[in-house]
C-alpha cells in the first residue's frame, strides 16, 4: 500500500514531483493536432515550462522540436514527471518503466480505468494503482484532463490555453475534467487567479484527503475549492478536514444531489455521488463551506483570497443608487448578515455630508454625492472607521457623469481595504472601468458583477471567518 | 384625472409620443460635461435619434451644435417628447409650457420630489401630477434616469452609452434607474437584447400596469421583465397580469424582501415595499413569472425571447464532459424538470454511435464522441427527434482539440432550434468561440455561462409554457 508520512513537510515534500518537476516526460508526445498527446506536449512547451522536457515515442527522432526518445528509460537524465497520454492498455508498462526509471509522479491522462462500463476496466484501475504504489509513484488521474500549476509555469493538461492565466492562489482540486475547465475559464473571465488546478479524474492513489493535508502546507496556496462528485473513502476527507480545520478556507462544491447526476457519477468516475443531504450536513460539521453553484464556489474563492476576515457580521451598504442598495440588502438579510445602525457619531457627520434628500442610514443611498467626491469619500471612510461595522458593500453603477469616481475609490480603497472587508458592485459597459475594477482587486477590493453575487460572497467570508475563529 | 382609453390601439396610441416621438425637446441642455442635461442631449445626438431635436436653454443660442431656444413655447415647430432635466422647483411651471405646446410625453429626470424627506416633495410631486394630467401629458419619472427605445434610436437618458446596445424583444420596466443600468451593461456583455427600457422611479401618472398594459400591445415587445421595489397600488398591477396572462412572458423581480429595504424603498422612490411573501403569491396567481435575482432576470428573459416553448418539462442533458451533465442535471431536477429516458429506438442507435465507455442514457456523456463529429451530429439529432423529450441542454468546454466543435453545432442547431429549445453551456477562454456562441444565438440557441444558469433559465421557460398553455 501506498506509504504515508504525516509530517507536514514529508507532505509537500511527497509532491514535490507533482508540484514542483525539474524536468517531464510526456509519454505519448505527438506532432500531430488530432492527437491529445500534440495538445499535451504544447501546454508545456508554449506555457514556458522552464525544467527539461522529453518527448517520448517510439516512432519519433523528435516531437515539437525536441529529441524524443522511444521509453523514459533510454532518457539519459533524471525525470521527475511523467505525462502519460496513452490507451489505456498500455499504462500498465509504461508505469513500469516510470518505476524503473525513478520517476515519483504520474499524471495519467487516459480513460478506458474504472469509468467504463466493461468490468476489465476496474480491474485494469487497480492493477495500475499497484503498480504505482509499488514504485512510489503518485498519481493524479487516471481518466483526467491533467493538473496545472501556474506558480510554476507548469501546465500539465492537453489544454494549453491555462497558460495564459494570471496565477493567484486559489487551488482548485475537481473530481471533473470538465467542470475544472468551466471554472477556469470562468475564472480567467473575471480576473480570479488560481493558483494549482487539479482533475482528480478516477484517483488511484491520490484523493481529495491528501490533496487537502498537502494543499494546506502550501505556502501558495491561500483557499482550497473542492469540486466533488462522489467519495470512496468520504471518512477520510472528513476526518482531514476536521484536523486542518480553519487554517485555510476549504471551500466543497457537491454534485450529485438528483437522482441522475448520483447515477451519471458512477459511470463518469467510478464512485457514487451519495445521499447528498449527508455529505453536506458532514462537510459544514467539520468546517468545510459548502456552496450550491460554479459561481458561489469561484465567488467564495475569490473573496477568502483577497479579503481580510471581518470581527462580525455587521455590514454596511453604501451605493450610488438605491436600488442596488435595497438588493445587496436582501441578499445579506438572506445570508444572516446584519444592516447595523451606525454609531451616533457617525450617522450625525453623515448627515452633515450628505442633504435630506435619500436614504442617510444604513443602507446609504449616496445619489446626491455624485457631485461631490469629498463628500462619498468623507462618507466612506466614516463608515469603514465605525466600531458597529465589521465589512462594506459598495455599489455603484456608471453614468458618464461619474466616470471620474473609480479613481477617487482607488486612492481611497488602497488605504482602506487592509482593516476590513470591502466589497464592490461596480457594473459599467465593456471596456469602461475594467481597468480600474482591476486595480481595486489589486488592492484587496473585490468586485462582483451583481449586488446579489456581492452580499452572498460575504456571506460565506463571514461564516469562514467564524469556523478559523473557533 | 388622466382619460384612459382601454382599447390595444388606444393604449398603444396614448404612449406614442414616449415610444416613437418624431421631435424631442431636451429642456435644460447644457453644454457643460458636468451637467445632467449636457449627457441628455448627448445620448440623443451621439445615439443618432433620427427625428428632430431642440435644446431648450434660456442662457444659449445653441447648445451641442443645434439651434437652442428659451422655451418650449418658442420652438416653431411640433413637438412630441420633453425630457426634462432641471431642478425640481422648475418642474411644474415647464410642464405647464409643455402642455400650451401640445407636447404629450415627457421625461422627468428631475429628482427632489415624493422621494425626499421633507414633505415639500410629495407635494410637488402631487402638483405636477395634476398639471400633467390636466395637459394630457404622458409622464416617465419623475426622480428617474429616463428611458430609452433602442429600436427607434431613441436615448433619453442621461447615460449615451446605452446606445451602443444591439436592440433586441426584451422591455425592461424599472422602478431603479440604477438596477435598470445594471441591467443594461450586463445585458450588453451578455449579449441579451433590450428594446425599450423605462426607469419609473417615483411614477407619476405611468406606473407598472399601464406599462404593462402598453407592452402586452407593442409588436416590438415579446417579453416584459420588471423590476419592482414597492406599489402604490398593487391590485391594479395584478389585475391587469391576471387579465393579460399567457399573452406575453411577464418576469417580476420584487425588492424589498428585508427589513433595511424596505424601510430604503419608501425612502427612494416613496412606496414601501410590503410584505414581500405577500406579494410574490399574488405575482404569481396572476401568472406573472417570478425571479430571484438580476442575473435569474435576465437569464429567463433571454430564453424566453429566443426560444420556442416546449410541449412539456422532459429534458435530455447532452454535455461533452460528463461532470457538467452532472451539475445540469442536479439543477434540472431542482427546477422540477424531468431527465426522461429516451424511447427504446433512440436509445439503440445511440448505444451504435457511442461506445461503451460512458453514460448513455440521459444525461449522455458525449466524451468519447468528440473525435467523431458524425456521432456527436446523429446523437443531437436523435435526441432533439425523439417524442419523449421537450427541451436539451448542451454542455460542452473548450479543449483545443475540440475547437472545430462549434462549426458544426451551429449548421446542425441552425434547422433544429426552431422545433425545441435547445440551450448550451458552451465554455471557452476569452476571445474563444465567443463568435461562434453569438452565431448560435442568432438562431435561437441561447448560451449560458453555467450549466446551473441553463438549467434555472429553462425552468422558467417551462413554468412560462405552463401559464400560456392554460
Amino acid at each position: 500500500m501506498e506509504k504515508r508520512i504525516d509530517t507536514a513537510v514529508g507532505k509537500l515534500q511527497e509532491f514535490e514531483a507533482i508540484f514542483n518537476p525539474q524536468s517531464v516526460a510526456v509519454i505519448g508526445a505527438s506532432d500531430d493536432p488530432a492527437k491529445l498527446g500534440y495538445h499535451v506536449i504544447k501546454s508545456l512547451v508554449a506555457g514556458g515550462f522552464p525544467g527539461k522536457i522529453f518527448p517520448i515515442n517510439p516512432g519519433r527522432k523528435e516531437v515539437f522540436g525536441l529529441p524524443a526518445f522511444s521509453s523514459p528509460d533510454l532518457v539519459p537524465e533524471k525525470i521527475d514527471l511523467a505525462i502519460v497520454v496513452l490507451p489505456a492498455k498500455l499504462v500498465p508498462e509504461v508505469l513500469e518503466a516510470c518505476g524503473r526509471k525513478g520517476i515519483k509522479g504520474a499524471v495519467l491522462i487516459a480513460g478506458g480505468f474504472k469509468e467504463i462500463e466493461d468490468k476489465s476496466g476496474e480491474k485494469m484501475q487497480e492493477e495500475i494503482t499497484q503498480l504505482a504504489n509499488r514504485a512510489g509513484i503518485k498519481v493524479i488521474g487516471p481518466n483526467t484532463f491533467g493538473m496545472f500549476n501556474l506558480h510554476r509555469k507548469l501546465n500539465a493538461s492537453f489544454t494549453p490555453d491555462f497558460s495564459q492565466m494570471e496565477p493567484g492562489s486559489i487551488s482548485l482540486v475537481s473530481q471533473s475534467g470538465g467542470i475544472a475547465h468551466l471554472l477556469g475559464f470562468l475564472a480567467q473571465r473575471e480576473r480570479v487567479g488560481l493558483g494549482k488546478v487539479f482533475g482528480l479524474g478516477n484517483r488511484c492513489n491520490i484523493d481529495f484527503a491528501e490533496m487537502l493535508e498537502c494543499l494546506v502546507e502550501d505556502p501558495e496556496t491561500k483557499v482550497i475549492a473542492m469540486y466533488i462528485e462522489g467519495l470512496d473513502n468520504p471518512r477520510r476527507l472528513i476526518d482531514t478536514a476536521q484536523k486542518v480545520r480553519g487554517r485555510k478556507p476549504l471551500l466543497v462544491y457537491k454534485a450529485g444531489r438528483s437522482q441522475a447526476s448520483d447515477k451519471a457519477s458512477k459511470s463518469h468516475t467510478g464512485s457514487l455521488a451519495g445521499n447528498y443531504e449527508i455529505y453536506q450536513g458532514a462537510f459544514r460539521q467539520a468546517g468545510m463551506l459548502t456552496v450550491e453553484s460554479s459561481e458561489e464556489l469561484l465567488d467564495a474563492a475569490k473573496i477568502l483570497a483577497l479579503c481580510p476576515l471581518p470581527r462580525g457580521n455587521r455590514v454596511a451598504v453604501l451605493s450610488g443608487q438605491a436600488g442596488l442598495a435595497m438588493v445587496a440588502s436582501d441578499f445579506c438579510e438572506r445570508e444572516g448578515l446584519v444592516l447595523a445602525p451606525f454609531s451616533e457619531d457617525t450617522q450625525r457627520q453623515i448627515n452633515e455630508l450628505l442633504p435630506p434628500l435619500t436614504i442617510r442610514t444604513n443602507p446609504v443611498d449616496l445619489g446626491p454625492a455624485w457631485y461631490n467626491a469629498e463628500a462619498m469619500r468623507g462618507i466612506i471612510q466614516l463608515v469603514l472607521s465605525d466600531e458597529n461595522i465589521d465589512a462594506m458593500i459598495f455599489c455603484i453603477v456608471y453614468a458618464s457623469i461619474n466616470r471620474h469616481l473609480t479613481k477617487m475609490l482607488i486612492e481611497l480603497f488602497e488605504t482602506e481595504s487592509k482593516k476590513k472587508p470591502i466589497l464592490t458592485c461596480i457594473s459599467a459597459p465593456e471596456g469602461i472601468w475594467d481597468d480600474d475594477i482591476r486595480s481595486l482587486q489589486n488592492v484587496g477590493v473585490v468586485n462582483f458583477s451583481t449586488p446579489e453575487r456581492a452580499a452572498q460572497a460575504l456571506g460565506n467570508l463571514i461564516r469562514y471567518s467564524k469556523i478559523s475563529g473557533e
